[in-house]
């Protein structure tokens, strides 16, 4: 069976998800869009394999022809669209942020309590990128022992001039608050923000280089420069010290080149270099997941948690001083509490 | 719309590519499996969304709800099929070796350019692989001028009991024959093969492992060691050596692991793990090629060269002297000739 | 001329250094050993060729045969005999730290000063190290812009039981204090010490791992991870993070083993196999400064500086809080005070 | 005790080893210097700390005040000095080759077997390398069992005009024939030589890359490309493939540079940049040897051995035809013939 998708939002995530859902995902095709700009919205059904184009995001959800739906548009609209979909009981695949601030993210949490089951799949694709699954493996192996401290490191070569000083920490880091998460299986419970020497490659209105110091609740320190001023390229880094050995995500690498001097590979450009197979793999898991007929992957629950993080990390930044991490109890929904890191001994 | 897929082979990679065609790539199902063995058959048709089970591959390939053909028997029966799919003006895909034989390879090749278009696919899925694709698309940009030497190995931690003296050639360094040839964009001129030190780990009916020096038009030599018995993994590697610098295969890592001393990263276990990707690619280019009504990738052609090489491969093992490849003229529906070297120039 | 030597304290690195300059630095023979336990002391004696043995490390100091002096007895001793070459008006290699307390290198700096030339040189072995030096230079050639934080690791597989909670810092990180020092040519302006999740594999009296936070005068952030327990190895690890580039320290790699499903090169076992070279070299180098007739390498001041940070991060331990290095101003023999970052701009 | 040394040839090597000997290696010093040019020989002795200028390198030799003796003249001279030396019985460190042909090295041979002792150590410093030390530490301590085959490269980023096609097998390569007679403790057996498609970076009177096939007696293949035009660097590979694993020399990598889309570790810039290490050990190793009254490293067996295999190379690539390189029965002097590779097993 072909599961017909529906793509809120025609910016640039979202044609590049339109185009995986229906030339690379098995299981899916594009059957609508829906854009506030109709133009945008009529191109990229175009290179569909014809896909209808909606007058809003919520005609496009109640299509009683349109399955499933993926959330593309600017975070600030994602409640709304995640919320209509919740209240027709179709699946929805809505990318990160799952709403931009901890009141919205529950009030999605609670509405999907309420149904039953889960709906909601938030796209944390870090979670299904080959080389950081092959670490939890590594640690849930228990090939390093219990984890201690990790080095994490997100650089971009460059950002544009809109790019302000909470967005290190709301952008770009929250992807590791979710990938620390889930690697670690335990809850981050405080953050700092160290801000160090600034690039003259930064804006006036943005602080880069950003130190931040996570530590979760059993005590793993987790450190973690953003640098998107870095100019060489792309580059994601993440260590692992356990108290046996490390773990070190590798970059990856396809051709070595040594010519004028040098033995070199090619750092990643952008994100799409790094992580596009990330992408492919998980919007092929949610493909799966509708066929099975419950959500997986990230849940409504890690995207809460997600923007709690970026909360405290924004309010870290202001003080410069440590903040706790309060978070609500887990529903049962979401299965049970982060395990104790004890259980992996 | 979706290409119904008919699999004659049901062994392993048929297995493999059932599942790949039904799951993970876009635009196909599996709608029929045939094998000799029919319980075979039927549990492969269990795992794909429906395919039906067919008495027989020429059942198969008639059937009016098979739009397109996938043979993975064993190599003497591949010309068998081929030949009737070209008959019925069914595209078919064809795993390794196209045929057993160059001259059976001629009576596919005859048989397709009567057809008048490219029907046939062989599964050289090296060409396929983001690492071997990477290196050309250098040596193509001139990064290190133009290729003077290649150095090979293709190793195998071990090998069944019913691996014989001529597998290395047949069966493991066809590939290598293959992704020279369109590396390079040259046809392979000669080929000699050395015996060294036999390793202790071979059966005693093996000679491994073994080196073959292949020479192409321009005079590019290249090693190939093949080693069968190495024990420690699965590697794979290849490195163009230019007139200004050289191209190296990087292997997959993931992980870098420390521990108990070192400091690691693992080799893959066998040829799934390594080439995996570059399988669900390669069929995904195929089905692509399918929407679009004519073969792509690797033709009858490229197979019979392949087998032409593996021919005299074995003669010059046998005689261990240097064996010139002969090969008939190319017929335009293959396009034009190899470049001469000197267009990169 | 072949300088005489006298060594004052015959334990494992007096030994070493016994060795090193009798039979491996030109220029120098071990002419004299002193130490605590005469026993000791002959049995180094007996590997030397020919070296005296004497009552104590001042009637050493005082023999008209002995030309210069290496201090390697244990910390508390240093200061002493530091001022008694001194006032002799020998050279003295006085292995880290120069004293233990920052008064006690006040002291030694004050006697230097009044002697009107340079006479002593501290171990601080990095700087020779050829690693550290090539990260130096392409730091100062302007390859990755002006710095903006480093990342440090010094990692231990285990330590004796009399390692105490005091020790990563003033054991351990004290050289990456003086190799920051160096590297960036800027004084340290203040430390913090973060404690993780505490390693079972430390001492119920050692908190381990640790990790320092340093800023440097103009900003720059360098994170150290003490980690004495890490149990797979020796492992040093430095990258400095520049506006436009980043460097990093390589692991001296020798052989690259493909065995047994891994791909691996050896982590050095301790810091006699990471730095045994580094210690040749700056012994050859105070040797080549005997012969010019003034000490070069890390100065007393240097000396000094690294046990104000150990003072200030122990206090900073001990608190749990900031706490700023405070140092007297640098007397003129010892140079200009560290360039201004804006200098290599 | 200090050994005064006596240099023959004051050319680039022997300027560099005076330096060596003169100011990093222990327990020599250079007392006399003696070349054809004399001013050069003046130049050399004026950045020593004393050395005579002699007339003639047999005035040298023969002078009462010289203890040891290093020949650095072009290799014709060789012979003649090496001669002298033996005959005055004092101990010579005589450079690559021991002379230009197997019949004059077996003069010398004879001389040093009449003499009775071994006075002649030749400058193969590859065996001091401590990456190819490791690996042979590795292959003998069973790491990868027998050794079945062996990868060399060896490749210069250029060469002067006056390289002709010989020099690639009795200047260049002649460092693997040695190197692998020493890492395999086997005799070489057989050579052949392939002419690969020429660089266009070559001159119009070389043939360049060159590709050399060694066989030693237990049947280990040896290939190794010579390729002295490989513009990028001077790159030295050697991989070893044993029946269960393989050991690759590393290449000696200080820094990792990330920086414009690349992560690089640079290649070194030529020999004196990749062996200057070599040759230091080397050299005090040699200093060593005169304290203990014996030479090691290197014999002039091995120096015969050495210029025999080039002999046969050169017929090889005169006739392209695989050729048996026929040697004398090893005198006892130079201990037993190679250990049988049963022995390791």
């Amino acid at each position: 069976m072909t599961f017909r998708v529906g793509i809120i939002g025609a910016g640039m995530i979202g044609q590049e998800h339109a185009q995986r859902l229906d030339q690379r995902v098995s299981g899916t095709q594009v059957a609508g869009i829906a854009d506030m700009n109709r133009d945008r919205a009529s191109h990229v059904a175009a290179v569909t394999s014809g896909a209808g184009v909606y007058a809003s995001g919520h005609d496009l959800i109640a299509a009683p022809d349109i399955d499933a739906v993926v959330v593309t548009t600017w975070g600030p609209a994602h409640e709304e669209y995640v919320l209509a979909a919740i209240a027709t009981g179709k699946p929805v695949f809505c990318e990160k942020p799952l709403a931009t601030t901890s009141a919205a993210c529950l009030r999605i949490v609670d509405a999907e309590v309420a149904a039953g089951r889960r709906l909601v799949q938030v796209g944390f694709m870090r979670r299904s990128d080959p080389g950081y699954q092959a670490m939890k493996q590594d640690l849930d192996d228990g090939m390093i022992g219990e984890p201690l401290l990790a080095h994490c490191a997100h650089r971009n070569p460059s950002v544009p001039d809109s790019y302000t000083s909470d967005m290190p920490i709301n952008d770009t880091a929250v992807h590791e608050f979710d990938t620390m998460r889930w690697l670690l299986d335990e809850d981050i419970a405080a953050i700092s923000v160290l801000l160090p020497r600034r690039s003259r490659r930064a804006s006036s209105h943005l602080d880069d280089p950003q130190v931040l110091l996570l530590e979760t609740a059993s005590g793993v320190l987790i450190d973690v420069e953003v640098n998107v001023n870095c100019d060489y390229g792309y580059d994601i880094r993440c260590e692992l010290v356990g108290e046996t050995g490390t773990l070190t995500l590798a970059n990856p690498e396809r051709v070595d080149i040594r010519r004028t001097g040098l033995d070199s590979v090619r750092v990643p450009a952008d994100w799409r270099a790094r992580f596009g197979r990330a992408y492919d793999i998980e919007l092929q898991e949610w493909a799966n997941s509708l066929a099975a007929g419950q959500a997986g992957g990230a849940s409504s629950w890690d995207g809460y948690e997600a923007t709690a993080i970026c909360e405290a990390g924004l309010t870290a930044l202001a003080s410069r001083e440590r903040v706790t991490v309060e978070a609500r109890q887990r529903p049962s929904l979401y299965g049970q509490p982060l395990a104790s890191p004890a259980a992996r001994a």
